[in-house]
C-alpha cells in the first residue's frame, strides 16, 4: 500500500473534517487515544469559559445561570446515543471504579439472593479490585467474587444466578466479547449483568437498550477525549430505574438537594446515581469533547477505526523487520475493539523509544505494545509515518540503546 | 466604626497581600466563599498549563512527566498543615460524600462489633444520606443510624460504642463543635470518630494529630478555593493507616497500579484510600489554590475571619433597618465558624436581591441568610460597602419588588 492509496482513503473518509477539531502537536503521531484522548479545541474553549466567564464572574450563581447543576445529566444525555440508550438513562459522574461500586450495590439490593459476582480473571484490574473490595467489606458469606478464564464463562452463566460483571473489550489484547449474546444467556438464568464499556464507547456500535443490558459503566477520558481523569458515566436500564437504590447516595442524587432535608429522597431520574458534587471543570471539558460525536453514527466510527487498524497491519507487513512484533489481538476485526496489541520481549523499551520520537503507544505487562486507533483524529496517511518510524526503531534497535534509567510509574 | 478605622484594620492585616492573588470582578462583594471560593490567579495559570502544556503536548506521558500520578498525595500534603496533620496522612480525591463512605467502611471493618453510626440530626445532609445509604445497603440489623439533637449527644457518647460522624461547623447556623473534647469523650467509650471539616478547613485552627482524631474528610471548593466541585480530601490517623481497609478499593489505591495485577495489593500509604482515576484538571486547580496557604499560620486565618465577622456585626448595628435580620449564629466568636447567619422570613428574596446587586450571600432553608468571611480575599473596607448595600436593600424593601419568577434550583 502506497501513500497515494492512503490519501485516497483519507479523501473518502466521512469523518475527516473532525481531525481539525483537535489540537495535536504537529510532530506527534498519537496511537494512544485508547488510554488518554487528546485535547480538542472545544474542550479548551469550554474550560476557558467555565473558568473565566462562569467561575470568575458569576461565581456561585453559575450553578443556576450556567446550569452546572444539570451538567452530569446533560453530559450523560450526550453519551446516551453512543451506547444505544434513550435520554435519561445515562449520567456522567465520579470514576468508573466508584460507579461500578454503585451498580454492584444496586444489583445486590435488587437481587438479595445473589451471592456471587461472576467475572473474568483478565477483566480490567480496577473492576476486579472493586468487586473484591465489596466482597471483603460484606464478608465472604454474603458475597464471593468468582474470576474465571474466558473458556469457563459459558458454563458458569448456566449455574447459580449471579451479578455478572464484564468488560466488553479486553484492555490487554483488544479482544471483544459479544454483549448481546452473553447478556441474553446470563439473564435467562436469572442473573443481572453490568458491562464496562470503557474500552468500547466511542469506537464500537453499542446498543444497551436493544440488547436489554441491565447496567453499564464507561470511561470519559479514553475514546471520548474528555481529558485526564474526566468523569466516567453509568447507564441504568429504564425498567430498573424506579426500583434502583444505590449505597453511595449523596446529596446530588436527592430530589431536592438544596432544600437540605435530613431525609434522603431519591431523585426520580438517573440522577439518583449521583453522590457528591461533580468536578465541574473536568466535567465541562468532557461535555464539550462529546460535541464532536454529535450526529455521528457509531457504525461509522467502528468502520473507520477497523479500517485504520487493518491498514496499519497491511503497512506493517511491508516491513520484514516488524515481523518480530507478533499480533496478540484477534486477527478478525469483528472480534476485537479499536486497539492492536503486539507482543515482544522488549515491548516496554520499544514503547519508550517510540514515545521519545513522539509516536505515542503504551505498554502493558508482561510484554505487550498497545496501539489505539481512534476514529476522530487519526488519518490514514498518518499511519504511513507511524509504521515507518516503528520499523526504524526495530531495525536500528533503538530500544537497546535507551537512556532510560528505570521504568516509569505509568506506562 | 468609620472608613478610617476600616482602613487601619486593612493596613494592619498580615494577610492583606493575598487579596491580589484572586481575580474577583471589581463590582463584586463576595461573602460566599463558604460555599464556593472565588478564582485565584494561580488556579487559572495552572489550568492553562495542565491543558495546554501538559495534556495537549505531552499527552499520556504527562502522568509521569508532570507527576499527575502523585497529584492526589501532593495536594493532600498541602492540606495536611491546615488540619494539623503530618505528611502522608491526607489525600485529595473524589467528593466528600464518597470519601465519607470510604471512611465509614473503614471504621466498620476496624470495629466489626459497632452497629451504630451516631450523628446529629442537623449534620450536613449529604453526610446523613451517605450514612443512611450505607445502613440501607447493609441492613438495619448490621448498621443503624442514630441522628440526635445536639443536647442528647453527650449522653449518647457514653452509651454503646459507635462510629461517631460529625461536622465541626454547622452549615445552617455556623455554630462550631469542640472536636478535641468530643473526640476524647467518644474514644474513652471505645468509639471511632470521623469529622467532616468541610466548613472549617482554611478558616479554623485544626489539630487532627494533636486532638487524636481517627478520621476526617473535608471540602476542596469552599474556603480552600479549589474551584467548582474540586476534589475533596480525607485524613487517616497514622496509627490506623497500616490496618485500614476500605470498601471502595480501586486501581489508584494499588501498590503498583500499572502492573495491572488481578489481585488487589493496597498501597502502604494513604494512597490506599484512592479509588479511580482523579479528575486532573479540577485537582490541579485545587492544588494551585492551596499555594496561597503556604506558610500561613491557621491561627492567623482564624483571627482575621473572626475579626471580619465582628466588624460586620459592628457595622450592621449602625443601621437600625438591619435590626430585623436576627443573628442565629452564636454571638461568641469562639463558638462559631467563619460564617454569620441571620434569620428573616424573606431571607430567600433578600438573598436574591443582594446577588442581583453583586453582593454574594446564600440562603438556607427555612429562613436563613448566610454570609461567609473568608480571610484570604476579603478586606475590612469592603465590609463597609457590603453593609451599606444590605441596609439599602432592607430599607427600600427591594426584595419585595423582585422580578424573580421562581426559586432557583441552587440557592
Amino acid at each position: 500500500m502506497n501513500t497515494d492509496k492512503l490519501k485516497q482513503l483519507d479523501a473518502a473518509d466521512p469523518l475527516r473534517h473532525l481531525q481539525e477539531a483537535f489540537d495535536i502537536p504537529e510532530d506527534t503521531i498519537y496511537l494512544n487515544g485508547n488510554s488518554l484522548g487528546p485535547l480538542c479545541r472545544a474542550s479548551r474553549e469550554r474550560i476557558n469559559e467555565v473558568v473565566n466567564d462562569q467561575w470568575r464572574s458569576d461565581l456561585i450563581a453559575s450553578w443556576n445561570k450556567h446550569d452546572w447543576i444539570d451538567l452530569p445529566l446533560i453530559t450523560g444525555n450526550k453519551i446516551a446515543p453512543l451506547i444505544g440508550a434513550r435520554e435519561g438513562q445515562v449520567v456522567s459522574c465520579d470514576s468508573v471504579s466508584v460507579n461500578l461500586f454503585k451498580l454492584l450495590s444496586t444489583a445486590l439490593m435488587l437481587r438479595p439472593e445473589c451471592e456471587i459476582i461472576l467475572t473474568l480473571q483478565d477483566n480490567f484490574p480496577t473492576d476486579l479490585y472493586i468487586a473484591e473490595g465489596l466482597s471483603r467489606f460484606l464478608g465472604d458469606a454474603r458475597l464471593k467474587v468468582r474470576s474465571l478464564d474466558l473458556e469457563d464463562l459459558d458454563l458458569a452463566l448456566e449455574s447459580t444466578p449471579a451479578i455478572v460483571m464484564l468488560t466488553q473489550v479486553n484492555f490487554r489484547d483488544g479482544s471483544a466479547l459479544d454483549i448481546e449474546a452473553i447478556t441474553r444467556k446470563a439473564q435467562s438464568n436469572g442473573s443481572l449483568v453490568i458491562w464496562d464499556l470503557s474500552h468500547s464507547v466511542g469506537v464500537m456500535p453499542l446498543e444497551m437498550d436493544r440488547w436489554n443490558v441491565d447496567f453499564a459503566v464507561g470511561c470519559g477520558y479514553k475514546y471520548l477525549n474528555g481529558g485526564p481523569g474526566a468523569p466516567a458515566f453509568l447507564y441504568v436500564a429504564e425498567r430498573h430505574l424506579p426500583h434502583s437504590e444505590q449505597a453511595l447516595q449523596g446529596w446530588m442524587g436527592h430530589k431536592a438537594p438544596f432544600e437540605f432535608r435530613p431525609e434522603y429522597d431519591a431523585s426520580e431520574g438517573i440522577e439518583r446515581f449521583l453522590s457528591g458534587t461533580p468536578p465541574i471543570i473536568s466535567l465541562a471539558a468532557l461535555d464539550a469533547a462529546l460535541e464532536l460525536f454529535d450526529g455521528t453514527d457509531s457504525t461509522l466510527l467502528r468502520k473507520k477505526s477497523a479500517a485504520l487498524a487493518e491498514t496499519f497491519l497491511i503497512l506493517k507487513a511491508q516491513y520484514p523487520e516488524l515481523d518480530e512484533l507478533q499480533l496478540v489481538s484477534p486477527t478478525d476485526p469483528e472480534l476485537r475493539g479499536a486497539q492492536l496489541c503486539f507482543s515482544h520481549e522488549k515491548a516496554y523499551w520499544i514503547c519508550q523509544a517510540l514515545v521519545e520520537r513522539r509516536l505515542f503507544a503504551d505498554f502493558r505487562n508482561p510484554d505487550v505494545l498497545r496501539l489505539g486507533f481512534s476514529p476522530l483524529f487519526l488519518s490514514f496517511s498518518g499511519l504511513h509515518d507511524a509504521v515507518y518510524l516503528l520499523a526504524r526503531v526495530m531495525r536500528e534497535k533503538s530500544y537497546e540503546n535507551h537512556k532510560f534509567a528505570k521504568k516509569d510509574k505509568v506506562t
